[in-house]
């Protein structure tokens, strides 16, 4: 049997191009085929977003809650199902589907939280002044409204929260608009189970067809058919940096060019400060080796440069943090094209000028699996500095560990760093404030900025930030994670002049949804 | 004498390569010579923007909204200086010059007062639950930073009010950014005026010297260079549609991509409903007859295309709309190449099939000057729907006035349109109630949609949107006019874990600032 995209409320065709997913821990080929959907399957799916376009966008925020809020529910209710699959798919434990399963209906839920306060549409009103002079003020009232069709692609490490209904999907939904996912072909089967429930929330809630549909095909070429297409407005993607990077231009090429919000790269740089205690050397060496196995290194914010004092107690915590990832075993990776990365890049890396083994657990060489084992390679500023290799991601439970002499060379270093989605400082908070030109240029560099915390563990809530310039992601003005995600989807409308009636209800002078609105 | 440019505190050195501004209504070169800068002078310009990032940054919002309403005032006092050059450099009537100069320093001062009340920068607050399971929450607080250096190219047609101290420049150093401008050829002098200007309140407020330059010199070449610096961050542009895309596509083929809001071309497309009264006949084309021509037609938001019922009353409403723009003489345009792209655009529609001339004034040609009459075309629906050249802008005195059968036809052609700034309804409230599903179809295609105004005079307030899909901009989440203009210039970024005296006053616990916040 062969299992086909999801178009709107119909099934694709079988076509001549398949695929089958690899269970990452036993690298054999699992039992379902997927088939790819043809190009003209993804200009259906597309046309069908189109038409749902303004149904979508004049649905009430308490539809969509329900919606959104429907999703929830039914992912919560097939735990089990996701579980079977999801774990042959990608090799992750029992425990992570759970979590993930419930960060996911977690996010829905969020935006339904939001779409009920009803505030996020920013309104905003100027009353008419008619006997102004020398001419009459209009009466004008703002407010965002959706962008329209979104490209979704799933995520490799995130096969449910930045997957089919994950935070890129609900966020397009709560803004109002028509979502078309590109699934991943790590893990199709995780990917078709949401799709279905999916489906069936978007018939019971009497959605119109095109509020989703989903597609298996390859990113190069059914990726791009959807991007070029010309009824998609916005596109939403997390992955690497070269894919991401191939989406954007794609996008900006387009005789109607449309945004891109690509989150792909980032080193997350952590920085002890010179003034870093040697009384809580082991509690951040053991935070720091936790950090950095967390999900086998394959997290976004898994911290990839560690910048530590050449002195005494810097030499000590390095010691430490080598013995404690000496502890950390072998563990499956998502799909053996990560691990082949992951193996490339730290062989290239230990080849560098100026770069020393510290650590590295030589047995990840099985040809039949995907298993990787942690690696610490350690250099100083001055070869750091030097080699712009040196502070590519890596995507993995590897660490650089690099020595520094003074804050002068500190500082040298955040300059010269290219964007990243955070950046971490740890010491006392007297060399907080004692270096706080550093702080002041750490936080040009990252999205998220953090004193005495590790980057991982990415809280979902209306405060965080998962964004962060360039190449963190294609546009530092947004996150992908928390409330604030909706605003990459949509986009202010001016009503002038327009009977009250007429207003959708966020802008009618009696406020009947109760929103916090900006008056003058 | 040779002027140069303003590369912050310094004079530009002469160059081989000079020009000088025309005076539009004599047609002969005005006498200042104006020097372009070198690569050299636009690198030194950048570096010191770069420097400036951080000390700007940190700059209070009560700091910024001083050095603001200090460039306002210096405007205002210089409004005789400014009446002088700047009549003679584009031909517009002294009211002009004055009603220009309010606006614009009334921009600064409305951003001023923004700054004053602070709670532009969506500050959001997640505090710590430390005793979260099975996790603790850690303490996140968000709010908006500015994006560093900003690049702003002059317009043509608002030599003040989108120009050197325009609303791009004042919302992007709102937002804390270092503003390099480009000056616009057709009024240099009115460039420096305020340039100088602004370099004094620069010093007066001890602010870094990179926080303001002015270049001379060519869009091909010195704005490139401007663009591809790397220090540079994003673009304000108000200009044509060829301009805009070509610094998107330079912005968006850098290593490092930034954002390009490009306000580039628009036909304000004016659709009388079906049911439009006759007893409002006079006045609404009386009013669409300012409109059309107010500026000489060279404003963004001019109405470019009328669509009118093909009934008797529409026939009416056109007889009586042409015999008004009959009364409309010969004025002055803003320069030569705006007064060419006139001629051949009106040429060429005249020229195509089905298009009827109803009203052209033969007197333009006049070889030395500049001076344009009205045009007013007709044709009918499937004339416009087959040929796409009737949908593109045409600066000038100029309307196209096309006829539809019935509200279908309506549909159909506000489907197939491109973005625009505007799109206006006239008719009776009935009217609009009764094609309320071409009210919503309209609004996914612009920024700002009006009922019985003009799009003409746009107010500058919170609430306005002067933005819309593509092409009327390259980013349809955009304006570049009221104070949400502002939020193209910054990026949220996020504070985990910081002691409450390092955060930004805005996220302190006490909100020692008294400004709105999202608290959860």
């Amino acid at each position: 049997m062969i299992e086909t995209s999801l178009i709107g409320f119909s099934r694709g065709e079988q076509t001549n191009s398949s695929f089958y997913a690899v269970n990452p821990v036993s690298g054999s080929d699992l039992e379902v085929q997927y088939g790819s959907s043809s190009g003209k399957e993804v200009e259906r799916a597309c046309e069908l977003a189109h038409l749902a376009t303004q149904p979508l966008a004049s649905l009430s925020g308490a539809a969509k809650a329900n919606f959104l809020r429907s999703v929830a529910d039914r992912l919560d209710a097939s735990i089990e199902e996701l579980i079977e699959t999801m774990t042959m798919e990608t090799g992750l434990p029992e425990g992570r589907v759970r979590g993930e399963t419930g960060r996911t209906s977690g996010q829905l839920r969020m935006f339904a939280k939001l779409l009920d306060e009803g505030s996020w549409v920013d309104a905003r009103i100027d009353r008419a002044i008619p006997d102004r002079v020398p001419v009459p003020k209009p009466d004008l009232r703002t407010m965002l409204r959706p962008v329209g069709p979104v490209a979704v692609f799933c995520a490799s490490n995130f096969p449910l929260a930045f997957s089919v209904a994950g935070g890129d999907t609900a966020s397009a939904w709560a803004a109002g608009c028509p979502v078309i996912v590109k699934a991943h072909h790590a893990h199709p089967g995780t990917a078709l189970i949401v799709g279905k429930l999916v489906v069936e929330s978007v018939r019971e809630h009497k959605l119109p067809e095109g509020t989703f549909s989903l597609i298996f095909g390859s990113g190069q070429t059914i990726g791009q058919s959807i991007v070029k297409n010309t009824h998609l407005k916005a596109v939403g993607f997390t992955g690497s940096r070269q894919g991401g990077r191939a989406l954007y231009d794609l996008a900006s090429s387009r005789s109607e060019p449309i945004p891109v919000f690509a989150e792909m790269s980032s080193i997350n740089p952590i920085f002890l400060l010179p003034e870093f205690e040697e009384a809580r050397m082991e509690e951040i060496a053991e935070g720091l080796f936790s950090s950095a196995t967390m999900g086998v290194g394959q997290f976004c914010t898994n911290p990839g440069v560690v910048f530590y004092p050449d002195n005494e107690v810097g030499a000590s915590f390095r010691s430490l943090f080598v013995k404690k990832m000496n502890t950390f075993g072998l563990a499956p990776m998502l799909h053996k094209r990560i691990y082949e990365s992951y193996i490339s890049g730290i062989n290239q890396i230990s080849q560098q000028n100026g770069v020393e083994e510290l650590f590295r657990s030589d047995s990840y060489s099985d040809e039949d699996s995907s298993y990787a084992g942690p690696c610490v390679l350690n250099t100083d500023m001055n070869c750091f500095l030097k080699n712009p290799l040196l502070s590519e991601e890596i995507f993995g439970p590897f660490t650089l560990l690099v020595s520094y002499a003074d804050s002068d060379e500190l500082f040298k270093v955040i300059l010269g760093l290219d964007g990243q989605l955070t950046g971490s400082l740890f010491g006392p908070e007297s060399s907080l404030t004692k270096h706080n030109k550093i702080l002041d240029l750490l936080e040009t560099k990252v999205g998220r900025v953090l004193f005495n915390q590790f980057p991982t563990g990415v809280e979902v809530c209306p405060s965080i930030v998962h964004g962060g310039p360039y190449p963190a992601t294609t546009d530092s003005r947004s996150t992908s994670v928390g409330t604030a995600a909706i605003l990459r989807f949509a986009r202010p409308i001016c009503y002038q002049g327009f009977p009250d009636t007429m207003l959708p209800p966020e802008l009618r002078e009696a406020n009947p949804l109760g929103i916090n609105r900006t008056e003058s």
